[in-house]
Formats: structure tokens, C-alpha cells, sequence
């Protein structure tokens, strides 16, 4: 069984969601939710903040995997920088408990749930929700968000096993 | 007695400084380096890497102040990616210390060491030798741009103190 915490970088929130693949190799939704911070706070408390969140969420549910949505660039914004610092803050911590951090851009995580790489947010939760036999949507949206990561991530590694296993059998 | 860390952030080679302000109101190196990372190590163990060594720079050192040059974006490259983590991981390390950060632009940095936010490497590199009264010019220059940073801090504090003290005299 494996547990995957699948991570939407923000300063201000912070979106998570935890997705185990069963035994049967069906996937099952356990947690979601978001960090936040407060905006008067100064940045250094504010990521300090994120990485004992983190550190937490990391403790609690110990996950064999985090995938995390990479940051694409491109504006020289204050919010860029910010969350920039905050993957950082992320992957370090995973790393410092030996947790392996993928990345994914964001055009690949919907590529990987819906089949095209340019899906709108409503296709996107609706495909959350579905995989994971939810009733609703989960709320708020960084919180779904990051359980479209942690699908990415459990759908890419499924593709390689297949792959690995047919090359096997024809070997 | 003020000591300051000055940082020139990187995930190859980060570039660090340490000065001290004298009763006096001189200013004293007190160490510099760098701190290296292996291009072949995925990127949340390099930064892991990173977190731990500036966990033990400033437990060796206890500067009241880190100072830190902010990464100016704009181009979509997974270096830029890579320079704002480190910059996160410094800030979340340095305020889980209490370490209060302050970020400055290079042209900040180079406006306060020169008079001119256009100066070149060289010109730098002579007025940290000069204002810390070295023999040599620090190497390798990632060291001297971490002590560049430090001093950076230093001027804006004097300058603020100074301002602070007349407008006491004056009410």
C-alpha cells in the first residue's frame, strides 16, 4: 500500500490531500485540508510556519511519497519569490525524514487526470471527486488541488509499473 | 556588538559572510565560505544539505541578523526554481533560531558597498577588502559577496541609527 501527500505550494494557503493506493490497486482519499499564514506576518515566521505544518502532516500520516506542483516562473512577483521559498521549505523537510519529492507541472497534473493539459479547474475537481468515489468536490480549492497532485503522482507511478511489468513478460 | 551573516544564495555554491560591528562602531571580518552542494543529488536532499549546514553555521556563530540577496526572477529556468528553495530553506531555518532575515536587491547591495547600484565584481570586491581591512581580496568570490551582503546590512542599520539619534536630539 502506498501513501502519497500531494502538495499545491502557497504562502498565504497551502493546499494538501493525502491519496492511498489499495492493496487492489484502487485508489482511496484519507485526508485533505490547507495550511495557512497570516499576511502580516513576515515572510522568514511565515515559511518557518509551513515547515512545522508540514513537518506535522509528515509525522501524522507518514507518507511513502510527496508530489508536489512545480512553480512555473516567468513573473518577477514578491508572490513568486514566496512560494518559490516554500517549495524549498518543502522539499527539505521531506528530505530531512527521507521522503523522495516529485514535481509535476501543472499542465502535467491535468494531463494526467483528464487527458489534456488544458482542462479547466471545474473538469479538474470533477475528476478529484470521481476518482476518489467522493460525493462532493472537496473544499476549499487548494485543498482538491493538492489531491490532483497526489493522483498525478500514484497514476504516473501505475504507468511504470504496467510498462516494467509487460517488458518483463516479454523477456 | 552586532554580527551579521550575509548570504549569497545558490544551490551549487552558496556564498556566506560573517561581520562584526566593534563598540567602536568599526566593523571586523570574522569568517567567510561556501557552502557546496553535489550537481548529481536530487534536489530536496541538496537542499536538505543546505538546511543543515546553515543549522550549523548559526548555532557555531549566533548572529543577531542574517542578511540574504534576493533573487530577481524572470527567466523560467530551473536554477532561479532552485536559488528561491535555498532561499527558503535560510529564511524557515533562520527564524525557527528567532534570526531576524532582511533581503536586498544586488543593486541595493552594490548602491550601498560602492554609491552606484552598477558597480562591477572587481569594484566590489576592493571595497569589501578595503572596509574590512584584508590583505586580499576573500575567495572564492561567492564568500565575498556573502560578506558584500552582510555589510550591505550593516550600512542601512548605521544609517538608520543615525537618523534615529538626530530626530531624538532635535524633539
Amino acid at each position: 500500500m502506498s501513501l502519497v501527500l500531494g502538495i499545491d505550494p502557497g504562502i498565504a494557503r497551502l493546499g494538501y490531500g493525502l491519496v492511498r493506493e489499495r492493496p487492489d490497486r484502487s485508489l482511496g482519499f484519507v485526508d485533505c485540508g490547507v495550511i495557512t499564514t497570516p499576511a502580516d506576518w513576515e515572510l522568514e515566521d511565515r515559511l518557518q510556519e509551513v515547515n512545522s505544518d508540514i513537518g506535522a502532516l509528515l509525522d501524522e500520516h507518514r507518507p511513502e511519497a510527496v508530489a508536489m506542483e512545480q512553480l512555473t516562473f516567468g513573473s518577477n512577483s514578491p508572490t513568486a519569490f514566496a512560494v518559490g521559498c516554500v517549495c524549498g521549505v518543502v522539499m527539505s523537510n521531506a528530505a530531512g525524514r527521507g521522503i523522495k519529492v516529485s514535481l509535476y507541472a501543472p499542465a502535467q497534473v491535468k494531463q494526467q487526470l483528464t487527458g489534456t493539459g488544458r482542462a479547466d479547474k471545474q473538469q479538474m475537481q470533477q475528476m478529484v471527486r470521481l476518482t476518489l468515489s467522493l460525493d462532493a468536490i472537496p473544499r476549499p480549492d487548494d485543498a482538491a488541488d493538492g489531491l490532483a497532485v497526489a493522483l498525478c503522482h500514484l497514476y504516473r507511478q501505475k504507468f511504470r509499473t504496467v510498462v516494467f511489468q509487460q517488458t518483463g513478460d516479454s523477456a
